[in-house]
């Protein structure tokens, strides 16, 4: 797999650190605040995961809208009420620190973004840890299909579509898609491989025409940044984990934490037990 | 696939709908009081189902245990709180009503066994739709896998193992697990397709060593029949549905509803459905 390319705002020690460590030592690195930049391309083979922070009070209409919504919200773990470590899909980690970036809501509006969120904690919060896109694009990689945006050095393009997710109690939206331009020749390929991994988002929600799922300019995402499509290439739209961030900040809930857009969590988890 | 045999105490022309009848006209018939007996080879096709009903103060810690334990707990639907209809898995459809008949259940303990719950049913419940091992059991059988307990015309046999399921809040059990004696030229195959379907329990939990998991006697199963096993035959355990109602029953919430064992609902979902 292709070496990630270094953030400018890294000190060159802790990046070429981060490069051979495994997850847990790239979690205590990232605990100690060395780093606070994207994490794609870290740790290659292992998931990384989205966040989402809500009190007990509104966990339960969204652990059913994860359950209702499989594909925009794989669950990898839930954690218990108040706690603040992992269980299952990493050891010695620590909700609180472990991402390099969080972002803080208050009723559905951003009002702070930190590298930490031990200030924020409190004893009623429930963390939800959610599936990423990275887990299946490495397989494709693996498989010769070429990731526009990785190419091109940027993110991958997300959609908000007007494909409604089934609705839970107080929590509902539209999905968010990811696209990615494949030839052709590559369309059967991608959609085995990534069907093969339920798990982490699974087989595409749409191929082919964008106004079918509500987008009016391809060239204009909601989230991330537009890349190049090719004459002949199919655009290929998967189910995206910005939707439960998405979702959760379209309801409005009194309280919530994610993490910053790309700064996610390295799991011990290994992609390939995400599949089946 | 093999004809189901009538239930003894079933009238004849019943009997003779329901072999013809859609899954929504199944559902009629039962609700109308006509069949209190199991659903096992009715709607080949068609995805059957387990209960639990239980209060919103209960739900949310099932619901968790479900997302941790998706073998033994494969969830179909959960209903919105103090709704009788699903959505999901099957319209025209009444959870206290459409089941042939049903278990009530106080801190743990049976309390009653009644056609229909209308006089139980309280603003607070909520359904939990849990998919049942009939669906991939239907998919061995049309591969050439003999199903022994349908040979035999007996229940399947189910054991308590010593497997912890994850606990979740005041929920925990060990894990009810099924078993089926296969030849060992069938079981790589049992797997593939089992494993084809993990929204319905999925690839076996063990193949082979009944001590490995806690069974003591294999000739004495805590649910259901016992089966023969042949000379060289190897026993394969797979999750089973019954677990969640074990669990359910071992943590003691003060109110709970169940399906009687063996008389599920007949949902309008495809088992083919229920793959990827």
């Amino acid at each position: 797999m292709q070496q990630p390319t270094k953030p400018t705002n890294v000190d060159p020690s802790v990046w070429s650190q981060l490069l051979d460590a495994t997850p847990v030592q790239a979690r205590h690195l990232i605990r100690e605040g060395a780093y606070h930049a994207p994490t794609s391309g870290l740790c290659p083979g292992f998931a990384q995961a989205n966040l989402i922070v809500l009190p007990k009070e509104q966990a339960y209409d969204f652990l059913l809208f994860a359950q209702r919504n499989p594909k925009p919200c794989p669950l990898l773990e839930v954690t218990d009420v108040g706690q603040r470590t992992t269980k299952l899909c990493a050891t010695d980690c620590d909700i609180a620190t472990d991402f390099p970036r969080y972002r803080i809501y208050e009723y559905g509006k951003l009002v702070a973004e930190v590298d930490n969120v031990v200030d924020y904690w409190r004893d009623d919060l429930v963390s939800f840890v959610i599936g990423c896109s990275f887990s299946f694009e490495s397989e494709l990689i693996e498989a010769g299909i070429e990731m526009r945006h990785n190419t091109q050095g940027r993110n991958v393009s997300m959609y908000l579509t007007n494909v409604d997710c089934i609705p839970a109690g107080s929590m509902s939206g539209k999905m968010v898609m990811s696209m990615r331009p494949l030839s052709p020749n590559q369309v059967v390929k991608a959609v085995q491989i990534s069907g093969a991994i339920p798990k982490v988002h699974g087989a595409p929600m749409h191929i082919g025409d964008p106004a079918a799922i509500g987008v009016a300019d391809i060239a204009h995402p909601e989230f991330g940044d537009p890349v190049d499509i090719h004459p002949g290439e199919v655009p290929v739209f998967w189910a995206c984990g910005v939707t439960p961030q998405s979702v959760v900040m379209n309801s409005k809930p009194p309280f919530a934490i994610t993490h910053a857009p790309g700064c996610m969590l390295i799991t011990d988890t290994k992609n390939v037990d995400l599949k089946g």
